[in-house]
């Protein structure tokens, strides 16, 4: 059982059209309003010699990831923290506070509660023009399909490459880009946090086409055999990158630094260089 | 150190300001939206005997309640669900979101995530008119303190009084209530969860003024007796009532059942029966 696989249980009560995207949306007067809420924790997200600012930082991080991947400007926060020792709040409040002021959004309310390990619950809240709004469906045959940065940073970090620790412990969410790129029209996206292989068969799933990446065109980490860095890339987790089509007419984005990796296809596959790609990426498991 | 201690680190980092209320305010075109998060696990909040619909039953409770003490209306609800099992998942959602029908809210979105014991994180966000906004500062001397409902039957139900089960297990968030009295002008407005004296203690805090009660006015528990279920309603944790303050003409609210237990006066001390009320109840504590 895995998270994916959990996720059809919650639309059978909940309802799929509540499951689909990074954030729900609200309509909030003129504009669009869009919320999104994370789960993480000492065991399996805050890893060995990260800091509690480091921790607060990466639990507002994530959640802003999931407001610039629907092209919206993060507002507000709310963090709930569940503390094995108190002495950690402090430290992991400033993170996360650190991490909306860099990125322009405001702490407005959380709970605090005593828990067997570090758990950090964030929600964050944003704003976004009805037009200018992202969803991951919405990619058509002929979109190119793209990349912001240099994916695989984080896993590599995993994977015993020191100098890759920043990427991993202190994730930059892709605000000022998710925000351009919606602006720009890009015709859906998704922050790649579980890998790109998985995020590519979620919008193949959503969008009812097919993905087909050229992985010479992967823009690599350095210092890592190419072999590597694209497995990396493809399979890894804890990137918190933008992957969005467009047309390409629209193509590039002024400001926004990404890479062509391929193309929306017509026939329902997700595919690397002509063959099938591995359904491979971060997973939380159940037994 | 408990929790209202490590609050006050919190509004070290964030503000005073946004930490004062039971939930956060933010515009929304012609209305005030209302945000509150809440962590709920198993060690602390679930207690034994708990099925997975009640757990999700009372982590939507416990942030509809909050809605209902700003006189909001409950909109939308968020859930995060951290799982030992995830055989649990289904009752969880099924519970969370069957107390967002009863009351009025939607399930738009959530997360899952792997724990080492359940842990439900639910964000609620609610509506309400600018004109009807209750905060917990607005208390006035002579205002009458008042209460619903009967307080100190989930601490009964703690304490082995097995008959109380439902009011521990399924708590019922006064939505109906706190909009009727948020448009009835009652001056200040919390929920009691933590027992009604640190509730009073926070009124009074807030309000730089006093509260003084009469304990023969409380409305006690059936089957308990007397004195052991005024000490249960003033101390104890768990009930989901709402604790308002009014001007005199303003009583009774038509339609709201609720108790007069004391008035508001100037001299800054909490006090029950003329002498000062002891400052206990539910706290979170850490070593």
């Amino acid at each position: 059982m895995d998270d994916r696989e959990l996720l059809n249980v919650v639309m059978g009560v909940v309802g799929r059209e509540n499951c689909l995207d990074d954030c729900a949306e609200l309509p909030c007067g003129e504009q669009v309003m869009v919320v999104t809420t994370d789960m993480l924790h000492r065991t399996t997200d805050f890893v060995e010699g990260m800091t509690d600012w480091q921790a607060g930082w990466m639990s507002a991080a994530v959640t802003l990831s999931d407001i610039a991947s629907m092209g919206a400007a993060p507002k507000y926060l709310l963090i709930a923290v569940g503390l094995d020792d108190w002495k950690s709040l402090s430290g992991v409040m400033q993170g996360a506070q650190d991490c909306c002021t860099r990125f322009g959004a405001t702490i407005i309310g959380g709970d605090i509660d005593r828990h067997g390990e570090l758990t950090v619950v964030t929600t964050g809240l944003g704003l976004v023009a009805r037009d200018s709004i992202v969803r991951r469906k919405g990619a058509r045959p002929g979109d190119l399909i793209c990349i912001t940065g240099t994916p695989g940073q984080a896993q590599a970090r995993l994977d015993g490459y020191l100098q890759f620790e920043k990427a991993l412990f202190e994730p930059q969410p892709r605000v000022e880009e998710g925000q351009q790129l919606g602006r720009a029209g890009v015709s859906a996206m998704m922050d790649d946090s579980d890998g790109i292989a998985l995020s590519l068969y979620d919008l193949a799933g959503i969008n009812g086409c097919g993905f087909a990446i050229d992985t010479k065109k992967l823009p690599l980490a350095p210092g890592i055999p190419p072999e590597q860095a694209r497995e990396l890339a493809l399979h890894g987790g804890g990137d918190y990158e933008l992957i969005f089509t467009i047309a390409p007419d629209k193509f590039p984005v002024a400001g926004v630094l990404s890479t062509v990796i391929g193309t929306v296809v017509a026939e329902k596959a997700v595919t690397a260089d002509g063959i099938p790609l591995a359904r491979r990426g971060y997973q939380h498991r159940w037994e």
